[in-house]
């Protein structure tokens, strides 16, 4: 009689929602002992509708970063609530959060907040526009930058039009980059980028020094915006944005969500002063939840426990301890894996698999759950402040038997 | 020494946010005795930072349904919280509220939740496109669905081509509505209907009748699909869609958002069996906290509130019992007004005043809220439960002060 709760709860869910589940927590492309529902999350890890638990190395897709319900965010989440959430205008709060964001960000002189990743992302590239008067806008193309028909072509319901005005090029190479810009000539408004390259499914890759550099030199000759979309990555690579923290770069608008609020719906667009007067200024954004006040407070709460907490440089320390585990796991075993990205959103795959089937990263993460840790076999995994040595040391034993069953299955 | 923690606060917040307020809840076109800021909120009641009391008729535009911080339904928010919000995968509680939805909905068969409003008409257009495999929806010319650029044309970097496949309609105008379905050919893949029609700062309309059967007969003629945006409307008409409450009308896919959760931040989309295969299980659709559990389990405290006290009804009563008191109030003043739109969401106008200048109205407003009553001059008022037959009279004693600041100013 196992999982019996999961088993009901998914038959139910059936008949009213599109596929079971549909979006980025449905799990029909995970393996299939992996939970649809959770009942329960506490710091670092979470409880199925059975009652088993699991280390979650993938924190909510990246809101969690503190720890799920941590108690000083709460506190300051109910409070503001006690006294106001969503009403006919805003809290004061909202004006000290975008002190506090801007204050962080070198460069930045305002910040607007929205629900959504996709919001501000969107918003972004609409002040570009607005503020350059210009309508192109370079885009990596599988780059993901939300999930309206804006950032998604190819799936249904999605028209060609959706990207009019979108150039693709390659992240990380300098000369698509200058290419699809002179293709341009005098009408590009921005050049968006990942934080780093996280397509789906494929090894991470950090952007190299010459890029970044070489995407803010381009903007700066041409009089386009340089827009970093830091709503994955936001807070887990530094706090002033996550490329002034790998390469110094100070962007014109940065796109935060996921990880601002700790788990509260939040997203934030901090700019520069250049694009202020002619774009953020002028254009038309609201929305009904976008003043509301309790998730300010706790983006503010967040905000300020990071740095007390000195979260970059224990959140470092703790996906070191797990990278470096998992890579002499894989030696010892004899088993290629590649591991990628920062060590706070830690990728693993192995060699002989692809970006479109892989059945040893599927075994692995299936024996893992098994184990009680939740990892992703095509998509990044997150390392939150409640992942401290003791919970990376619990991960790594049970990696260790994923990574057995990986070489008994697949090398056996 | 008036006002004195307003102006600071707007003197901090000219600093770091654009223009020093963005969207609908900056009070640039309002009376300049209105405040920016609030600091809580209760029942239908509002307190600026300098201690005023306001009865708010504005309703966080249209969130507070219940009341500010209605008991049952942050208690229920509370619980889910402390339980898990934003984790990894849901809570059933995402279950229990579709199943609501569908169950209160004519002709509904499935249910999604995102954040914002716009969320749900975007995500509407997508299932539509990817439902029907055309491409043409036709909508309102300076109807409202949610402030991307897909909805907002001629604002300030808004392309033309974020507009491709929309052709215009004239509201409860048949004739137009099937000219511009037929300039579509094959290719019409949806009708997005707002509940009633209620550009800014014009004499509100409801739908006739013969206009809402001749959309849903045009598009079970040609296979298109019927989208009612329920986002503003959505509650304060009836529970099972505002068309179906007005006319009997079962549309395809109804959006919902603003006072779904009582405040806290949610939209959904529900939808009928026939958008649902090759729709809405095909579309790509997901957000960071589209997920999270306590805005879902507020969701469905309200819905159960809302059937449980009789609100549509106890609102309805407030409504006409504040209309009816505006209506008397001027005409025994001589006061020519328009008084137009649903009790539940009223709009007062003054003959004279046109929608791009309406100084009597700005009278009006600024006395009422010098007296304690936040009214809008462009935009459409709120009736929450909380508004009890005692609130409404407090808000008449102020209008009535109001009226006759109007007389005296404009007349005297």
């Amino acid at each position: 009689m196992k999982r019996m709760a999961e088993v009901g709860w998914r038959s139910r869910a059936a008949k009213v929602l599109p596929r079971g589940m549909y979006g980025h927590q449905a799990v029909q492309g995970l393996p299939s002992n992996y939970p649809q529902f959770y009942s329960r999350a506490e710091g670092c890890k979470v409880w199925d509708l059975d009652g088993k638990e699991y280390i979650d190395l993938l924190c909510g897709y990246g809101p969690n970063i503190l720890g799920y319900g941590d108690q000083v965010v709460e506190e300051a989440a109910a409070e503001q609530a006690k006294e106001r959430d969503t009403a006919t205008g805003p809290a004061t709060v909202m004006v000290e959060l975008a002190e506090k964001l801007v204050s962080l960000t070198p460069g930045a002189d305002w910040a607007m907040f929205a629900k959504n990743g996709n919001d501000s992302t969107q918003l972004a590239v609409t002040i570009a526009r607005a503020a350059t008067g210009r309508k192109k806008v370079l885009v990596q193309p599988q780059g993901y930058h939300g999930a309206s028909p804006v950032w998604t072509p190819g799936r249904p319901g999605v028209l060609a039009s959706d990207h009019a005005h979108q150039v693709g090029y390659v992240y990380n190479q300098l000369s698509s980059l200058m290419e699809a810009a002179t293709s341009c000539e005098d009408d590009l408004a921005a050049v968006i980028v990942s934080a780093f390259d996280y397509r789906y499914s494929r090894n991470l890759e950090l952007p190299t020094e010459e890029f970044a550099k070489g995407v803010r030199d381009l903007c700066d000759r041409t009089g386009a915006l340089l827009i970093v979309d830091d709503v994955r990555a936001g807070f887990r690579l530094g706090l002033g944005g996550s490329w002034h923290a790998l390469h110094g770069i100070e962007a014109d608008l940065i796109c935060y969500s996921k990880a601002i609020s700790n788990g509260h719906a939040l997203s934030a667009l901090v700019g520069s002063k250049r694009c202020r007067d002619h774009g953020a200024e002028k254009v038309f954004a609201t929305g009904s939840f976008w003043f509301s006040s309790a998730a300010q407070a706790a983006a503010l709460a967040t905000i300020v426990q990071l740095e007390k907490r000195n979260a970059i440089e224990q959140m470092m320390t703790s996906g070191r301890l797990l990278t470096e585990g998992l890579r002499s796991q894989a030696q010892s075993l004899g088993l290629e894996v590649i591991i990628s990205g920062p060590p706070t959103m830690p990728f693993l795959t192995f060699v002989g698999d692809t970006p479109m089937d892989r059945p040893r990263a599927a075994t692995f993460c299936e024996t893992a759950c098994r184990h009680g840790v939740l990892l992703h076999p095509h998509h990044n995994w997150f390392v939150s402040l409640a992942h401290t040595s003791i919970e990376v040391e619990l991960c790594l034993a049970a990696t260790q038997k994923a990574m057995m069953e990986v070489k008994r299955v697949h090398y056996g």
